[in-house]
């Protein structure tokens, strides 16, 4: 069955390893010898315990975390995570800086608004569209912490480098591109990412928080939004995503066994980046929609001549097994998006598809 | 494989049907002819879409549900309701009334407290170890909801009937009994059950929500905790759980078109309720813990003369194939969860282990 599947550009949920899909085929019915689905054993048992503990020895090692981060599996995406940062980090007379760069920055700065929470938009791209990722940004040195949108999954910015952020700890979504380079950890107090895009399907959001950022957080919250509650139970207070977390785990397994690590990860990304861009220039055919520099590795967002073209593009393409090529509906254009798993195979055939139809079409 | 499957009393994440876990198995590389699998597929997708829709079809005639009702598959199990629930439907000056039949009635009345809420605890069964349903109790007439779980799955209690609560509408948890029984659904505003006991893996929790109850959500709590949001976009404000929605899509399936509808699978579960209680008696080697008249149909919890010969029939019945007997950790014991997709075949493999072993150790 695998020889009909297409070449997969979605931006989330997305394209995961093949053979990780096969494994999760092969043990469907009878889940390492439980005579049960992963779906039907209990998350109480050592089969299960398993599961999430490999899940977080592989993400610590991964990244290179110290015993000084938790490693957590919450519910409700990264939306939910919006909602939590200040509900956690933000007890009365706190403050925190954020940086408005697309329009998840812009949902994670409202919900910290909806809750009366004293932030500070110290940075915005908004003025062209979010084209680009602001520079020399002045930080609050009396802020609690920087919320940074790492990558831009619609808009197809990301930050190359962090920003110096001095001693304020760093939170981040990374949901689009977290295993996808390496990263200096001691620099965050949060990082989060929703799993669907490079880490699993939809169901379950990362978070590895730096223990100190525990005692920021208030008694009073609701039990199931304190990271406390979740850092105390090992993502277990209730009942977790099972299936999602497995899947995950399976990712994490085939980065550090098949690819070998997040360096060698990065290696390709940056590569398969590489190849894609060629294909842009300012006035040519495809026109590369971040500004130099600020393009993400990620997701590489495209418009051609008109949108007529572009929606023939998105359906010839897709009759030639490749999926997935259509803009976010908010900004419309051209998006191939570049995960982790998308091959150099898959980025080639793109490549070479572009070329083609703008010969006939161009 | 299959047929080295056991029988699986799990109370949660428990027995999901077999027909639904190999469909699941064989498209999972090519869903629908996507050539993607279902973990892969955007949630923006037509192939998506009839899946959630069809979820939501299907629940509105197994339930019974007129427009008046919104099915939403929302983040989070159902220990998130326990604090959605009082943040939509209690703002200032509003009460309700709470039944404390239970761990998870305790931890919805904890959750309420919590964000300072008033709540009126009407009755309680904690002076006998919850070991029963309590009767003639008095509701406020003035209270905006009343709150049930309708299935206690660690006590091994049910209430066979509602209360009749007048004109206030019911907030029932029914995570463990959903679709087990026919239901008079006019006299719900919010039913809402975590999908790993009788609804599919874990990862989602539907919710049924009477329309007018929305009149009561403010309009300043966070986004992702508002009925409204999820009313407003169906269920995909955010990524939805993609995967544990297919499941449950299947599983609604399975009950319309193999079972037969609700009301067969009512007849079938009391069935196999009886045989399984018949076993019992209140002196004899087996011992059942709730009360006469408030036993569960879906979590039959019992004892055995001793601690010791308890460890022994758990760990005898897992050798012959029948696993999950093992109590909560909390109460301790025997319990076997019997939801919609263990069949009577298991209970009668149950049965005849429980007589036998009886006979070898009484």
């Amino acid at each position: 069955m695998s020889e009909k599947r297409i070449h997969n550009f979605n931006a989330g949920p997305a394209a995961l390893p093949l053979p990780v899909l096969e494994e999760i085929q092969e043990s469907f019915l009878n889940f390492k010898g439980s005579g049960m689905s992963i779906t039907e054993v209990s998350h109480r048992s050592n089969w299960f315990d398993d599961v999430i503990n490999d899940a977080i020895d592989r993400t610590k090692r991964l990244m290179g975390l110290g015993d000084d981060f938790h490693v957590m599996f919450l519910h409700g995406g990264a939306s939910l995570q919006f909602c939590m940062i200040p509900m956690n980090f933000l007890a009365d007379g706190r403050t925190a800086d954020y940086l408005d760069t697309g329009t998840w920055s812009t949902k994670a700065i409202k919900e910290a608004k909806i809750q009366g929470k004293n932030i500070n938009v110290v940075a915005s791209s908004d003025d062209k569209g979010y084209s680009y990722i602001p520079k020399n940004i002045e930080f609050n040195k009396d802020a609690t912490f920087v919320h940074v949108t790492s990558n831009n999954t619609i808009k197809g910015t990301q930050f190359s480098d962090f920003p110096d952020t001095g001693n304020v700890p760093i939170v981040s979504d990374m949901s689009s591109d977290i295993f996808s380079r390496t990263l200096d950890a001691k620099k965050f107090g949060l990082i989060y990412a929703g799993a669907q895009k490079n880490l699993g399907p939809a169901g379950v959001c990362m978070a590895i928080i730096r223990k100190d950022m525990l005692d920021l957080v208030p008694d009073n919250i609701p039990t199931m939004l304190s990271y406390k509650t979740h850092t105390d139970k090992n993502s277990m207070f209730n009942t977790p995503p099972c299936f999602a977390i497995y899947s995950v785990q399976l990712v994490l397994k085939w980065i550090e066994e098949t690819m070998g690590g997040i360096a060698k990860v990065e290696e390709l990304n940056r590569a398969k980046a590489d190849k894609l861009y060629g294909v842009f220039s300012p006035d040519g055919f495809y026109r590369g929609t971040a500004e130099n520099g600020s393009g993400s590795l990620m997701n590489v967002t495209f418009r051609l001549p008109s949108e007529d073209l572009e929606k023939k593009f998105i359906a010839d393409a897709l009759a030639k097994g490749l999926g997935g090529l259509k803009g976010h509906r908010s900004v419309g254009g051209c998006r191939a998006s570049i995960y982790n798993p998308t091959s150099m195979t898959a980025i080639e055939a793109l490549v070479d598809f572009m070329k083609t139809f703008e010969k006939d079409n161009g």
